[in-house]
């Protein structure tokens, strides 16, 4: 049904503003639901906030923004000063994960979504724990189960071969990869699920900040899609809506 | 189960080699079968064969070759003159689509799989033909059902409101974007399914090729994961991937 | 008529001296006013100071210069120690966006012109206000009227469709966008102004800094002009001059 | 007026379908207008066709559904053969610049725009011949007058001191450069309108394909705006909306 | 002993003029045999001649000087054309491989050298037979005996696993790998001899050509050294090197 | 012996469980030796731990994991806290280069490998201490002798023929280089021994921090391998497995 | 004295109206003479034609206009087929260097200049032949000596210390050199005067086609200054100037 | 004559070792002159000490080590903590150029060299003045003589015009440009004798840092030569050398 068939139904009385409103846009807009209805409607993701360049009294404020809003608020790549602030001006359960520095905020009646879907995250070394923590606590967020598999590296391959039956139980797999980015490729060799690719900035010299992983996983030579570097969230976020679209076909 | 486990049964003669084999590698390897076994039977995902670079000779024996052990054959970015060969040389269902260059083989006897899901490949113009029909062409190889949905473009925002609820309806969705590459960023902020960016390699100028088209996914402020300029089989497999998730989530 | 003619005019006593230098090089010089007179009388753009590199001493010097020759100063990219010592040291009005960090500075009597024509300058977050904030101030020093429409973002549509109207009633639009830059390609294809794409430094990984930004305003499969990345002032004077041309032909 | 109060409007049945239809769409869609009726009633440009990739029977195609809903046809980087299928396909006036491989097709009761501004274009060389003649082609078709200042060179400065007298005659400029791109800052520097800068591929070497030009436009001291690398196009058609900006003022 | 002490010995008449110059220089040079003398001599390894870019003449000139003086010629990257240029002007053995496009010829004398030393050239697919074919040919000039190991790819480890004993029985490995270029890094963590890195320029879109491969062979998280993109006769000529150090000290 | 037959042999009792896993996977893991046991027994390299990223406490831990299990820990780019750190909390020998931040430690019944191999590392000046430093810490724990042969410089060849003698006793040149990265070649030309190039992040302006180093090197039009900008411990290690190649023929 | 006092001068009748216009312009221009009478009197260098993107037609008639104005021509990367229609139509002298594909035309009274003062051209091999061709054409057009130094490559030391004789005998010196880039520093490390460094294409793989060349010599440890890649008319007419420069202070 | 026939003449007794080692080596070297003897003998250039990544006690060992063997010293890149540094621990004539960070000390009985020779350096703004100075710095060592030409910008022509006599008085020209980097092709084509271009690192955003300047530069319509971003000292040791070979001409 295109918009000139809404129109001559709101024409002929067949339905109310609000539904063609709905049924034009996509949702229906209300003065205080912009900021994050909008995305939790939409795509089922709870939306976040992006600390670099803001001041601390932008974050607060947009916390409790988010919050009212949908109950919950989720900021990436923020400080200590920033948490704190938060904490002392609003009255919620905080998570804060110093490793990946995401701040997870819940109201105290917030009652967090739960899917029957699994997504694992799998990580070479150390260098990865920062996106891949971002990642894991969007998928939480989105009621998904995490598995981290950690320690996995390309050059020890009996490593990944005793990690095989954890990463054939999962429903998606999200692979942090940073130097040469090799290990979402023999990852997805080896198992029949979704795998998304997430290039880490560690590695230096040339192509060196991530630039040689992305580059190596848009080349694979077997099935992945990529993620830009260090997007955490975008790669939790899109392993989160498989999950989701599995967890629903499932029955949930 | 770790290895070890499966050498101590094997040992003890709880399991039989075959079985150990299979668990140890993930699959049984035949003299014959090395070829595409593997892949169809690690990730349900048919196997192609990248034309470019090769002859005609071994275009024709890597078709036999997969047609013997699978039932079927891909061969992508092939010309004329090779399906023309694998024509006179075999018999089978050739389906060859000389706009996107993807010859599809199948056995007399083979049965294609059918998924209970739906896979949307949008485009913004004619120039995304050529990835969009790679990519159509695996997705059907899956079993997944695929709509196209063509000529939505962002310069143009009615025609993608119009065509909304035909996006709505699809589980995964694959977006072609060549020139600028926003066209999968719209698309995400109106659907609640996953996206997966393909960018195709129109353009000329600067970051011409593709280029200005991957960055612009990779820094997409909405929820995407992308694959390689004009990887339409990447693009296809993925969505494939998803798409049979969805369907045994559903119990096919 | 060519220097030739104007040399032969001279020589003949036509013309005197100082007419002749006039339509030689375009404007008079004189031992005070190389500074900025050149750019007020030859564009009717006010001359900035560039802050980056420079010592507090030279920018209170140039804005000193700037004042007695033109009766105003801008300086972009300033710091507040720099502002103050402008502060303690010139009698003048100051202005000072702390968030752009463009300070602008009028002499007592200096009579700021007024153009009869409308700029609009749109941003998708908070993460764009720096350029804006830089191109807005240099547009009011042009005398035109800026409107500034804010939180218009790709991913969410509706936001732009609800803004329509007061983007119709400019008579240029300056689009800020960094991530992706779609939104000057989105906005351009809804008006029939002339657009001015902006890339900001935004945006993190793979083409990040504003590149995505810059590559993908290139790319546009509509019609815009672009600017340098952060470009502000650029794109607030290049506004301006479409604005004084259109004012000059309303008759201003 | 947001999109709510227009559909309040025709639920109180003050505005018919029609009407509610083109204010929230910007324009009318019809089933045979779609493909050009858009960008000439949005921004009162010609849409153009873009040849590389298509094939003669498509461009054919393309010229006619132009013809057919606005009266003309604009296809841009087309060679001889597609023009003369044209040429035996439709009947109408074609004209085609062989040097910028531009065809502009009139159908014959097409009565083209007047608009009462100047558009010069402004050359240093016969390699940048290509993309001066594709923009000229679009200025011309928006009614706009068309002055070519060729030769012009930043080795040679009196040649651009002889033109200064034109060049300060016309609306807006389009400088058109390769190597390094200097010319559009000198142009810039002299004149008192707005200069569009449109960087050629010419050059070797490093940076060469116009990547130089590009890089020294975007870097350039002066006040610019840039278009991509050899896009005549559009170029053209913003040096158009300006002038019909202009024209329009000038009460056209 | 430093040259002064060369020049002191000459002068006092203890060493000869041509003792004085080869230890001044490391080689003695003569009219005719500066063109691979020199190479031969000083680093073991046969002098190749470099085709692109040559005339058929000047090619063989070359072969005839190269095989005057050492008894043989290497060519690569040699069409057909001048292979045939060659057999019909020169009276010797020549093996040509048009995979790889190396030609070798061998005077009726020449008896090739004999190391005690065994190089495996591990490849994973048929895009990489350029450079592989190119490696092998060198290394058979220097003596060493090769041993190709193919179709081993990072998605499919079984492969390589199968492949342990004989990857394990080499001295030296040149590993050749083009898309993402993880199989050096595999290998290298399964082996404890050098490997060397060889990128392929297969692949396509971002970083295709070989630097993706080449990116991540630098950026490997096991030890690796590299060489450039196709550079199989380096590859070969250093793993020559190497095994000829092996051959030396086992007292060849 | 292919992984089949293994498991055949197990089946049949002819192996044990541990000889099985040691033959399909290259090593026995145990509990505790994953860390390094891996590397030295798979190479014979010491693992170094990379101290980028990591907390003071973490790389104590690794430092004492890496005593435990093979005796000796190495870490690079370290700084003088995470040095005092290890000091005070393990009882070992250590040994720390302030200039190339490389700290070794050996438990105090460690006995360092000795292999009869030289390895000369060549160095053009001070701006190279870095990564020279790095990979000679690397080599001697090898247990090769090191030969430092410095202030070699491509702009003053009677240096560097002063030095022929010492570089052509060595087994395997290390030749670091940053700026134009042109000693590497000079001084393959000069010697009939393995050379590996290692790129050094001086420079400045275009191609600076090692790039344009490292693009010499691999165009270089004699016979090298390189490794990554600044990488010390990889070209180290890959002198190290060539040398003790070349030791374990020569009987050690 | 500046343009005001001039313009004074001419006023007051001191001078006439072609000496006040060419103190202005630093030339006299005329109506035949502006393409090449303006850069030969200005830089005493005879212009030249580039070649690429011109029709034959067009080459034809700049040698033409070139001749009569100042009595010679020289045309860049020119084909055969050009050259032919240039003999055909021009009564004057050729010559075509088809190595290089420079064509230089002479009218029949045309005196060439001479300059008392030396250009050596310093090429590694045949690769280096084009740039080195169109560079030597030009410096003989100056009028200056030129000498080539040929086969010097910096893998063979003793070639370059043989030749330092005729090297320390020029004034200036071009030195060539594709791949790696080094010669020239090695060579400006063994002489006393100007070096000039001109990059030339060849290569591959990465930073191939001349710009690791560029990236090296712009990065050289000593002093050398660059022209672009295969500038072979930049760097002789650079050589040229300053060759000019020399011979006019011995008293030409 | 070649290194040969030196050989010969100290074996027949001609000439002495001395004499065979300067002819040989192009200079004598000495225990404790290597460090600048070579340099200064070589090319009559000063060496510079290149201060980023030494350390104070580094530079000041240095500056002594320069002292006694050529009378002076020359730091650039330096700090106020090494310049105070040095004037605390010798005894000599210090001038420390805050801007560019140039350090030349000059032992009590140094005598400068005088070249009867003009230098000039061009600059567009305070933005260029680093590299300016270092350049001059270097030139006015060389004993040539120093001509600033400040604030000399292409986007105000009048005042090049105005400069015109003083930039034809100069031998060679430096001309520093950063942002668009037109400046010297302007001033090229303007003059007579040999310009340098010095690309400095101001501007921003795309191409930033230099580069654009570069590209322009290396690009240019005229006839310059070029050396890397920010490298005043290669700049200014260039034309030094041309100013002495001029020099030597009129009969220095």
């Amino acid at each position: 049904m295109g918009p000139r068939d809404i129109l001559e139904e709101i024409s002929e009385g067949k339905i109310t503003v609000e539904e063609a409103e709905a049924r034009l846009t996509g949702y229906v807009t209300t003065d205080a639901g912009r900021f994050d209805a909008a995305r939790e409607r939409r795509r089922g993701l709870p939306e976040a906030v992006f600390a670099p360049g803001k001041t601390t009294a932008e974050i607060v404020a947009l916390v409790e923004a988010s919050l009212e809003t949908t109950g919950r608020a989720i900021v990436t790549r923020v400080d200590q000063t920033a948490v704190t602030a938060v904490r002392e001006s609003i009255d919620a359960d905080l998570a804060y994960d110093e490793r990946s520095s995401v701040l997870v905020v819940h109201a105290p009646d917030f009652e967090p979504p739960v899917l029957d879907a699994r997504v694992g995250i799998v990580t070479g070394g150390t260098a990865d724990a920062v996106p891949a923590g971002e990642a894991a606590a969007i998928v939480r967020e989105t009621g998904a189960t995490v598995e981290r598999i950690e320690d996995v590296g390309v050059a020890n391959l009996t490593r990944i071969v005793d990690q095989l039956p954890v990463l054939r139980e999962q429903d998606v797999l999200i692979v942090v990869a940073g130097r040469e980015g090799a290990l979402p490729t023999v990852v997805a060799g080896l198992v029949d699920v979704p795998v998304i690719g997430l290039p880490a900035s560690s590695g230096y010299g040339h192509a060196g900040d991530g630039e040689a992983a992305l580059s190596g996983m848009l080349q694979s030579c077997t099935v992945l899609s990529v993620v830009n570097i260090d997007a955490g969230f975008v790669a939790g976020a899109q392993a989160g809506l498989i999950a989701r679209a599995i967890a629903a076909a499932r029955g949930d």
